[in-house]
């Protein structure tokens, strides 16, 4: 038995929620907050056998990686009422953070 | 020293709290929410010398093991305003996940 | 690679949120709620390397660490609404309850 801390975005907490439910996996979440980023962020806690490790950090991987996208930047209005054309900027979104931690019990009472 | 990690329903943790000051435990908590099941749960930092881990482990299990209980349901009230008779149905509350970790360091600053 | 697990009083999270941030530790915070004490506590996740975990003890403990203060108490005010004279009384704050826990695997995806 193994315990996974993986920490992710809240975008992407749900996504991996299901994942985790489709294959079976218990996960619990905690509602966090980043150090560099501010921006809120969520980590699970999964409690796994050592045989399904590499699946579980497969999923968490192909759900979260860190990845570009573009977005729509927030529309200029200047005091005329026009508003300045705005192109899409690329940010960076997704990153897990993932901890496997040795267990030296577990129960299931 | 051990870090124990226990995942109880959030109508258990209040009890377990209790039991924890009782017996001079020191216990963290945070509120999460489940994995399989969508509803709050409460989860249980504690750190715990060795020689307590299976005592710690006893009131977890007493205060916060599944068991069945007799629940009311919803009353149902037709068009007319009759309500139906509604039996009680039994539900199935509490249950825990509990982790035991290895802990390398331990300090009280 | 360590996990730190560090509880501290909510007073004190500010402060060692930014000490982490200047040295460019990765921390997570979690609002957590306390066993003894029923007020607010936060606790940070921390991913560190091995040579820099006596570094950020460090600064847990010169952050967090329990101290006296002089507090103005509440101020009485009697039914001719006078008040009584307050003197400040001294109360303990801060205190930081830290777990050193070996990671057998950590990723960054
Ligand atoms: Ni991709
Ligand atoms: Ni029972
Ligand atoms: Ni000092």
């Amino acid at each position: 038995m193994k315990l996974i801390l993986a920490i992710v975005q809240d975008k992407d907490a749900n996504t991996l929620s299901n994942e985790f439910i489709n294959v079976n996996v218990q996960a619990t979440k905690l509602s966090t907050t980043g150090g560099f980023l501010k921006s809120g962020n969520t980590t699970f806690i999964i409690g796994v056998d050592d045989e399904r490790v590499d699946e579980v950090l497969k999923i968490i991987k192909e759900t979260s990686h860190a990845r570009e996208q573009f977005m729509a930047p927030p529309v200029n209005v200047d005091v005329t009422g026009d508003s300045a054309m705005s192109y899409p900027i690329e940010v960076q979104v997704g990153g897990a953070t993932v901890f496997v931690l040795p267990v030296e019990q577990f129960h299931r009472f």
